[in-house]
């Protein structure tokens, strides 16, 4: 069981049905019975669920009202983006190199046509 | 076990210790045995942590060379990445609405003291 929180965002993130939960939750609250509906899973198997999400701090849910309506937290979500901003440089310079390399290409192309037209016009010179 | 490669990737990056590796192979390409230095891990544990994140694609090594220099892979993290862009909003939205409140909130302040110091001149007429 990861104990810090980045660890246990990341954990509850690797399951696609409650990263669907999320995809939902980002459109508003709502309850859980809602919430089950699109699913076709019992209510004990989303609320198994829900308590992965909600102990990462991705979703909060209200203690007072019945329908205990669940809501998305977007702090623990920030907090994981974060950590990937650092990694976003490795694949921009994967990038900045690989228009670098076709830039040099186009340029190679261009002075190859152009040296290829300037044969061909001294061939045809009287 | 996640199936899906977003599961994996995740699940993989759900981990301080396998975090930390990533962290140093940003730095460029190393082999095993320098990479477990700074852990006091074991090379079976290290192994064990570089096979998680080698199969959520999160990696590569080396097969011919006798060193099998590890590799960062940065396809699987940009995934990630653009995964959780599409919440990015949520937090950008959240801080407009703060920006917005402390402008209301500014304005409110201007008003009242003007107000008072209009009051103040009153009181001081002949």
């Amino acid at each position: 069981m990861p104990t810090d929180r980045l660890s246990s965002t990341f954990a509850a993130l690797a399951d696609p049905t409650r990263r669907a939960i999320l995809a939902r939750l980002a459109l508003g609250e709502t309850s859980v019975l809602k919430l089950a509906q699109p699913f076709d899973m019992s209510l004990p198997a989303v609320s198994k669920h829900l308590k992965v999400l909600e102990r990462a701090g991705l979703i909060t849910r209200t203690r007072e009202a019945q329908m205990r309506p669940c809501r998305i937290d977007a702090r623990a979500l920030k907090e994981a983006d974060e950590w990937l901003e650092e990694y976003r440089r490795l694949w921009e310079e994967r990038l900045d190199r690989l228009e670098d390399y076709l830039t040099t290409l186009q340029a190679a192309q261009k002075q190859s046509k152009r040296e290829k037209n300037h044969g061909r016009k001294k061939q045809h010179r009287p």
